[in-house]
């Protein structure tokens, strides 16, 4: 492709995008596809010469557009939002075509101090404490998912607990992490990645919100202690995935303060409230935590994958991740931040440009306004389910998340969801609480109004 | 930013990028900042209003650009290189655009089923063996890095050697990875992630072209038996990033197979050449290994990120990687591929987009030509390298890289490197083989030509 093919098919798929934006939300929701049915329509071999680009452009109306589970859909109200918005596209667009490794300073110095400041300027758009601010012993990075954050953190806290003997010596057993068993999956990953097990993966008790009890986690630490075992770092979420359950960070920070454990926060969701200073309550407690993590990718507007990853103590996570073969030494090593060692791959996009994009382009209001509105869209939700003798709340709602279910049962709150999907006009997603089937309605899109979230009610109790 | 505004500001980001791919090559290939210095330029905190994004564009131009190491620089002999192709970032921007999840089959059919097609068409056209397809019991998947590849095998190896015990019990000492010192560092990152611990990575004995002796990684495996400790992975080379050495894949896939210990082939870089039919010795040997990777960011034009990893067994890979909250279930969950369990993190972007326009609008025809030119002019390199009494190669060349040191020792080899990079007319990295300096040329450049490198030879006897 040369450069004014480029400079053509550039502008006609920009052009592209903003129609498939502005037209998502006119058709299904989801696919209506059956495995293979997408391969199906694809050569099976790859072509022999070069095809004009129009006829790939094509094949994304053709073939890939209607494979498509729509994110950005208005009435897209499954797992979290994953929004994208356009300065944010600008931004991974200019990361593509710029084409540098930001895996050190030296590798280009503008992808880590841009980087460095999108993550100070975050710290006080969130209201965030101080200590994980750049300019003192802490300071940010962005990863891809909070999955990934949350490893980091599990290493670091690994490191920290056994003074760096795992990463020589390896894991030797003993090592406990504590969590409630409503917190993200990627725990659980991590654990097993980090080779901790599932098995010293404790599922601390929780209260009648699903959020962690102090008191059970304060008990289960003293437990394993007088086992013999090694408490090694606690992960408390702050807006679980299945039922937005806040754990108790202030009182879980004393405890993990006293016990000498590392305290990671996972507020994948739920932590970009904090854009609103009304909503700062997402952030009770985090004075005290060792290491914090919270997605744009997810309520802000920010493509995926923009996951922000704090720590109090950079040279925790340093100590954990860094690696130092000649190839990668430069002059300013040491001096400087090599991002490198704040993360699992070696490699890494400039992906400061599109928080920055965003940031300037739409600034902080429009987040805001988009969260503000989706708050009150789901306390009329609320309302409505309240209202209705068939359905009943499955949890305490909080912020966009409303948790419902069947008053009839399992068996009817699933031909709900199913029913529902099945029509592809609207996406929930079915979770289990207590052992019981529940429908997760999550408002989050960045085009989602009062008619979408009036018509999905709609649809809930009429299928 | 209205969809208008996106259209007009789109338009102007991909000629701004047309230009700056155009005209990189003009200005030097790296930044002359202190740290410290990129910061300085920028507002310490975020801006309370929204700016018209022509300042943000400007700022690319006043700030970013100048603090750059401009990896699409023709003078980019550093490191390895890491081509943006034209069609990869409009497959960059569509993914971005459509903003998808493919975690799950189900949260987008196609984003899954078009990764799968791609993996099985590079599998043709790098000659890989069918055990990796797709069809079989194989199949591969898009990574982000090399490094998240190596540790996902390390991880399946891990497993398997402990019939799936780690995971739930963690690990307990005692299991052994090989590679060799010349191996990439995230070999050691990863055992040191996986728990393993550097102590158990045996740097396996080479020969003096840097590639693994197969005895000595039979004998090394035999000790640790004999020690009572477990082998569990050997992770070979094609093609280490300090002097391009190649492990003999096909003796060390058969003492592999003899011990049942899980072999996976690191061919980040090399292993693209295979798009030549003339270079598919880069391929010995994988018919018995159990996973390999490539990276087509690096040396095909698909830029960052883009690593191919492919695993005979997939069902060892997802054993490793799986884990099922009720609120990832679908109705088609263990019929299909979820990607989500080949990778570390849950969320994933719709990667094979890029992978899918460059094979389509570009075809394998051009990183085909691509790669023999950079042969060509690396012949031409060590040709002249040869012929230069103040030069010596310190390590035999292999597709695009020469090694090189000065004769009068390291001092003399470094002062030619500082100097020359201080030019920021051309860039080289310093590596060290045998404990003394050495500078590394790697010719990968989508658009170096004879005359580029012809003046960084100039550059570096003149120095």
């Amino acid at each position: 492709m040369t450069p004014d093919e480029f400079r053509r098919h550039g502008h006609a798929l920009i052009d592209w995008i903003a129609d498939y934006v502005a037209t998502v939300g006119d058709g299904p929701v989801s696919a209506a596809v059956a495995p293979g049915e997408i391969r199906a329509l694809l050569p099976e071999h790859p072509p022999a010469t070069p095809e004009p680009f129009e006829a790939v452009l094509a094949d994304l109306d053709r073939v890939v557009v209607p494979g498509l589970t729509h994110w950005q859909h208005p009435s897209f109200f499954a797992y979290f939002p994953c929004n994208s918005s356009f300065p944010s596209v600008l931004g991974e667009l200019a990361s593509a075509g710029l084409g540098v490794n930001g895996m050190l300073w030296a590798t280009s110095p503008a992808a880590t101090e841009l980087e460095t400041l999108m993550l100070d300027w975050m710290q006080e758009l969130l209201g965030l404490p101080e200590r994980f601010r750049s300019t003192g012993p802490g300071g940010g990075v962005i990863q891809g998912t909070a999955s990934e954050a949350t490893l980091c953190a599990l290493l670091a806290a690994r490191e920290r607990v056994t003074s760096g003997a795992t990463n020589r010596a390896g894991v030797t057993g003993g090592l406990v992490v504590y969590t409630t068993a409503h917190a993200h999956s990627s725990v659980e990953k991590g654990c097993r990645i980090a080779g901790i097990g599932s098995d010293h993966l404790r599922h601390v008790d929780v209260d009648d919100t699903y959020a962690m009890r102090a008191d059970a986690l304060a008990a289960a630490i003293a437990a394993d202690r007088a086992a013999g075992l090694t408490p090694m770092a606690v992960v408390a979420s702050v807006g679980t995935t299945s039922s937005m359950a806040v754990d108790p960070v202030p009182a879980i920070a004393e405890v993990c303060e006293r016990e000498g454990v590392w305290l990671h926060v996972d507020a994948a969701m739920a932590g970009i409230a904090a854009l609103c200073p009304e909503l700062r309550w997402v952030n009770a407690g985090l004075e005290r935590a060792d290491s914090f993590c919270t997605n744009p990718h997810k309520w802000m507007g920010v493509n995926f994958d923009c996951d922000l990853f704090w720590v109090a103590d950079r040279g925790a996570l340093i100590a954990a991740l860094s690696i130092l073969p000649e190839y990668l030494r430069t002059a300013q090593t040491g001096s400087v931040i090599d991002y490198r060692d704040w993360q699992l791959p070696l490699g890494r996009r400039f992906r400061a440009l599109k928080l920055w994009f965003t940031l300037r382009a739409d600034g902080v209001a429009t987040p805001q306004a988009m969260i503000r509105r989706h708050l009150a869209l789901t306390d009329e939700l609320v309302g409505w389910v309240e209202a209705e003798p068939r359905f009943e709340l499955a949890a305490p709602p909080r912020l966009n998340l409303v948790c419902l279910r069947h008053v009839d049962g399992d068996a009817a709150t699933d031909a709900v969801i199913e029913r529902a999907n099945a029509t592809r006009e609207a996406l929930f997603t079915r979770t289990v609480l207590d052992g019981r089937s529940v429908l997760r309605v999550c408002i989050g899109g960045a085009q989602t109004e009062r008619h979408h979230v009036e018509a999905a009610w709609k649809l809930l109790t009429s299928v």
